[in-house]
C-alpha cells in the first residue's frame, strides 16, 4: 500500500479526495492535516466518511508528511509553495490541487494571485497535470500542478481544434457555468443557499484567475498565443461544470471525426455521438469529461459542449488520475465507478 | 374597467398573466378558456389565485370573447391563428403570447413551426410587441405578437450595439440560460425535478425556434441580415433567463454610455453601472430587463449580460405592457412591484 | 404619509419589510440603519430595490428614529431592548421583529436567549403581535413583539383545537420544516448551498428558542400549560414553513367546521376545503396562513397542516399587519398581492 | 459470475440497480426488459451507464429470464405477480422491488392496491426483505418482497422501541419526507421541477399505501397490532428520506444504549452518537440507514430520526443486500462505497 497524505483536508476538494482514495485499492491515506480542525475526527466534519475512516485531522508536521510516498495539497492558493520544496527534497512526491504551480510565467502568476511566489525555481520542474496533454511528463513527475476546474473543461474541449489549427486562434469564447461547490466550503454570503439558490449570474467577467491558465494551455497546443474571452457563471446547483465553447472554423473538416480520433485512447474523455447535448449530471461523481461538437446550420461557428464534475475531473479525480500515473498504477484505478443519476 | 379575456389559461404564462392582471387597476379578466379544464375553478388549478379570483375555466366561445375589449392568447403555437381573424373582425384587440404572428416571412415560420399558417395575410398587420423597438406601432395595433422569452433578453441586449453599428454583424453569439418554467407546465420526463434538478445542459444547439425570431429583430435593427449563433441551456431553477452575448467591437466607443443613452427613457430596461453582473433573481416576478456591458481586458470582444424573468418581461409582463400601450394606459400600470428576493 | 424607520435592515427580514413597505400606500420608510453598511445605498445591497428606493443605510441615530411615527427592529436578538425604552419615551411606536419582547416570563427568556434582559419592565406592556389572538391589544399598543416564524405557523394551526379543548393538552407534536431564509443572511457554513442544498435534516431537537414561545401561546389559549414536542427541520429551499401538527382528539366534533368558524373573519388565515394539502409555494410572498385539517382513517389523531411564508406572515408581513392595526389603517393595506407561482 | 435479470428497468429504481450491480464483483446483469424501450441501448436512456453497459432493453421473454439465476422486478405494482409463478417454477429466484408480495393479508393488499392479486398462494412463501428483521428467512428465500422506501426508514427507526415494548403501541407517529425520485420517472405535472421545486407539502394524509406495510412490520415486532399515523411529505430535492418518529415512552430505559445494542451487528444501520441529527445527504448513494434518538427535555415523547437514500436502502441497495444473502455472498458485497457529499 502506498502511503499518501493530504495537507488541508477541510474543503470540498479534501473530502472528495478522501472519498476517492478510500475506494482506491492501491493507496492508503495516513495523514490529513488541518490547522483549524486538528484533533477532530475527519468523519465528524464529513459525515459521509463515518465508518470508513478513523483518522483525525492533525497539525501539519513536516516529518510525518515526508514519511508519505505522495502528498496532496488541498489548501488555499499560496500554502503549498511554502512546504513543497522541503517535501521534494525529502523525496516525497507532491500533487498540488491549488494554483501555486500551474502558471509557468511567475510574473503572470504573481499578478493574478496577488502575492510573491515562494519558490519560482520549481515552476519549470512542475508538470501541469492534465494527462490528456502531458501524460508522459506526469508519469515522471515529482511535482504535479493539478489543473483548475474551468481550465480542465475548457482545454479538453478546445484541444483538438486548436492543436489541428482548424479554428481561428482569435475570438475564442469560453462561456462556462459552475455549481457552487467550485467556490469551496468557506462561509460567505454569496454562497448561502438563500443567495445562490434559484438564481443565475455571471461573475468575474473583467478577469478570472483561470483565464491565464486556460490561455497558457491553449497557447501550448497552438504553439502561439491565442485570444480568448472567458466568462464564468454560477449555477444554482452543487456539482458540475458546463463549458460552452465557441470558435470560428478556419477550414473544412469532419470535426466529429477529429474529436473521436483525438480522444480515441483516452479513458476519461468521452466524445458523444454527433448531435448530443451532454448533461452535467451524467458525470456527477466520476472522472469523465464528456464532449459534443456542433456546427449549427452549417455556419462558421463551431460550438463545443464540455462537461465535468468540478470536484472530480476538475479536482480530486484528476489528482487521483495523476497519482496513478506517477505511481505507475493503472491510470483508471479507483476511478471506474458509474455516475450517480438521478 | 376594460374587460379582458384569456384563451388557454392553464399554463405558466396563463397563471402569471392572471397574477398581473389581478393587481392591475384598469382591467378585469372576465373570461378564461380551457378545453381541458372547462368548468373547473381557476383557483383550483392555481392555488395562489384562491381568494383572488372566482372565475372558472370555460369552453372557448367566440361570442363571449368578442365581448372582451382585448383577448390574450396563452395557447400553444398554432391555436391563435385559427381564432384571431374572427376576433379582429369583431373589433376585439388581440395579444398573442405564442409564436403565431412573430415571424414576418411565412415560409420561415412554416419551416420552423412545422405547420401551415392559417392567416398569413395578418402577418403584415401584426405588430411585434417589443415596446423598446416598436412602441408607436404597438400603441395603434389591433394585433400584437408578444415576443418570445429568449428573443426579448437577446434583442434588448444587442439592440444598441447593432443599431449603432458598433459591432460586427457576423459572428454574434447568444449563449442563453433559462429556468424550467420556460418549458411550460405540460407533463414531460425531461422537465421532472428528478431529471432537470441538480444538472445543466445545452439543448437545441442545431436550431431553436427562437433563432429566426432573434435574427429578424436584429436584422431590423441592423437594416441588413446578421449572422448569429444561439445556444439555449436549461437551468436547474424555476424562473429567469440570463443571456450572455458576445460580439466583436467594430469601432471604439464608450459602450456604457451608449447603452445608458439608448435606454434612458425606458422604464423597463435598466442599464447597470459599469462592472456589474446582473442576477436573474433581481428581476424575479417583475417586468424589468437588466443589462451590463463588459469589454474584458480591453479586448475586441464585447460581452453583454442581460437578465429577465422569462414569465414576466419574457411573456405575461410584456403582454401587460403591450396591453397598456394599446389601451392608452400608463405603460407601467400594474407593473411597478418590487422583485421578490430572496 | 406615516414615516417609518427600520433599525438593522441588512437581513432577509429587512429587505422583505422594505419590499412590502414600498408597495404600501400609507407609509414611507425614511430611515434604515446599519452599523456595518452605513453610507451604502440600500439598493446596492439588495438589487431588487434598485429603482425603488434612494435611501442609504445610516448609523443608528436616536434623534432621527424618534422622528419616525413607528420604528421596526429587524435586528439580532438583544438589540431592540437596549433602544426601545428611549423610543417609547419619545412617543415613537415600536415593532420588534426579533425576540426581545416575545416571552412574558423574563427568567424563561434569559434562560433560552442566554443574556440578561435590558428592560424587563416593558415585558408586560409589550403586546404579542399575533393579530389572530391579540387584535385589540395590538391596535392600542405602543410596543409590539412580532412573533417568530415557527410560532406563527404552529399557533394558528393549534389555536382552534386548543381554545375549544377538543384535543388533549398533553402529547402535542409540532413537526416543522423551514426554508433556509429562516436562518438569516449571515455567512455560515451550514447554510451554504453546498451544505443545505439537496439535503434535509432536523435540528435543535433537544430544544429550540421558539419552543417556549409556542408553549406560551398555547397556554394562553388553553388557560393552562400544555405539553408540546417541537422538532424543526431545514428544507432545501429558500422560503416557506410547513407545520405538521399532531394532537389526540379528546371529543367528537366537526373539526373542519370548527376551523372554518374560528377563522371566518380572518383575512390572512385560509382554511382549505376538507382533504386538502397546502403547499408552501401557494403562500410564497404573501401574508396568508393556509390550514388543512385531517383525521386519518377516522382515528384519534388529528393532523393539522399549516403553511406560511416565513419572511411574510412569519416576519415582515405580520409586522406590516401589526403596523396597520397600530396606525388605524385597513388591516390588509399593502398586503393583498397574489402569491408568486411557480 | 451469477447471471441476473431485471424486468422493467426504465425507472429510477432500475437505473440505480444497474449502477450498483455494475460495481458488484459477483454478479452480471445479462438481461433488462422493457416493453416500451425494447431495442434501445440502456445507456441511451441512462447516460451515466454509457461506457459501462452494452446491453439493450429487450422484450420480456420468459425463457431468457428463466436462464437467469435471479431476477429483479423493477416494474409497476401488479406486474411481478403475473410472471413470478412461472419463474419460481423454473427455479429462478426473484426479488420484487414493487409491492406485489409485501402484504401478507391479501384482502388488505387488494384494498390498498385496487386490484385482484394474481397469485395469493405465494404470499406465505414470499419473504419480506428487510434483512434487519428477517435475515435468516431471506437467506433461504426463493421469492423476496423488497420493502418500500418509507417502510424501511420507519421500521428501522421504530424497531428497537417496539420490540422491547418501551413505548406505547398507540399514538405512534411517522412524519416522513421524501425526495422526488420516490415518485418515479413517469411524466406527471406534480413532479415537474416547476411544480415540486422550491415548495413543500404533505400528501396522502388520509391514507398512503405504505401505511399497511409499516403497520404489518410493527405488528410483527410488537406481536400485536399497533396504532400508527403516517404522514408523507414531498421534499424539493431528488434523493433521500427523512423519517421523524414520535412515540410515548412507556418505561424508563437508556434508549441510546438500546438502539446501539439492537443494531450492534448490523452493517447498514448506523446509530449516531447521542444528540445527533442525521442529514439525508450523509447516506446519499449508499445503503446505510442512520438513526438518532432523542427524548427532548426529558419528557415522555421519544423522537427518532431515521434517514436513508430512498433509491438505495429504500429500493435498489436493499435489493442487492437481499440478493447477497440469497446467493450466500458477503452481505455488503458491492455496497461499501462512501456516500457522495456534497
Amino acid at each position: 500500500m502506498t502511503r499518501v497524505g493530504i495537507v488541508g483536508g477541510t474543503g470540498y476538494t479534501g473530502v472528495e479526495l478522501l472519498r476517492l482514495l478510500l475506494g482506491h485499492p492501491g493507496v492508503e491515506p495516513v495523514v490529513i492535516t488541518s490547522r483549524s480542525e486538528a484533533g477532530r475526527l475527519v468523519a465528524d466534519l464529513f459525515p459521509n466518511l463515518r465508518g470508513h475512516l478513523d483518522l483525525s485531522f492533525s497539525q501539519p508536521d513536516m516529518e510525518q508528511l515526508q514519511g508519505c510516498d505522495l502528498v496532496f495539497f488541498a489548501t488555499p492558493n499560496g500554502t503549498a509553495m511554502k512546504m513543497v520544496p522541503e517535501l521534494l527534497a525529502a523525496g516525497t512526491r507532491v500533487i498540488d490541487l491549488a494554483a501555486d504551480f500551474r502558471i509557468k510565467d511567475v510574473a503572470v502568476w504573481e499578478q493574478w494571485y496577488g502575492m510573491k511566489h515562494a519558490c519560482p525555481e520549481l515552476l519549470d520542474q512542475a508538470v501541469y497535470g492534465l494527462p490528456e496533454m502531458n501524460r508522459e511528463a506526469v508519469q515522471g513527475a515529482q511535482l504535479v500542478a493539478n489543473p483548475g476546474c474551468y481550465p480542465t473543461a475548457v482545454t479538453l474541449g478546445f484541444l483538438p481544434l486548436i492543436e489541428q489549427g482548424v479554428v481561428a486562434r482569435r475570438g475564442l469564447i469560453a462561456d462556462c457555468k459552475s455549481g457552487v461547490s467550485g467556490a469551496g466550503r468557506g462561509a460567505s454570503v454569496p454562497m448561502l443557499m438563500g443567495e445562490a439558490g434559484e438564481s443565475f449570474k455571471a461573475y468575474a467577467v473583467p478577469g478570472h484567475r483561470h483565464l491565464p491558465e486556460i490561455r497558457q494551455n491553449l497557447a501550448v497546443a497552438a504553439r502561439e498565443p491565442v485570444e480568448l474571452t472567458f466568462v464564468p457563471h454560477l449555477l444554482p446547483m452543487i456539482r458540475g461544470i458546463h463549458a460552452t465553447l465557441y470558435a470560428r472554423a478556419g477550414r473544412e473538416l469532419d470535426l466529429q471525426q477529429l474529436f473521436e480520433q483525438h480522444y480515441a485512447d483516452e479513458r476519461f474523455v468521452d466524445v458523444l455521438p454527433a448531435g448530443s447535448h451532454p448533461e452535467t449530471r451524467s458525470v456527477r461523481s466520476v472522472n469523465d469529461c464528456r464532449i459534443a461538437i456542433h456546427q449549427p446550420q452549417g455556419g462558421d461557428t463551431v460550438v463545443v459542449l464540455s462537461v465535468i464534475d468540478n470536484l472530480v475531473k476538475g479536482a480530486a479525480g484528476q489528482a487521483v488520475q495523476n497519482m496513478n500515473l506517477m505511481l505507475g498504477l493503472e491510470e483508471q484505478m479507483g476511478l471506474s465507478a458509474v455516475a450517480l443519476l438521478p
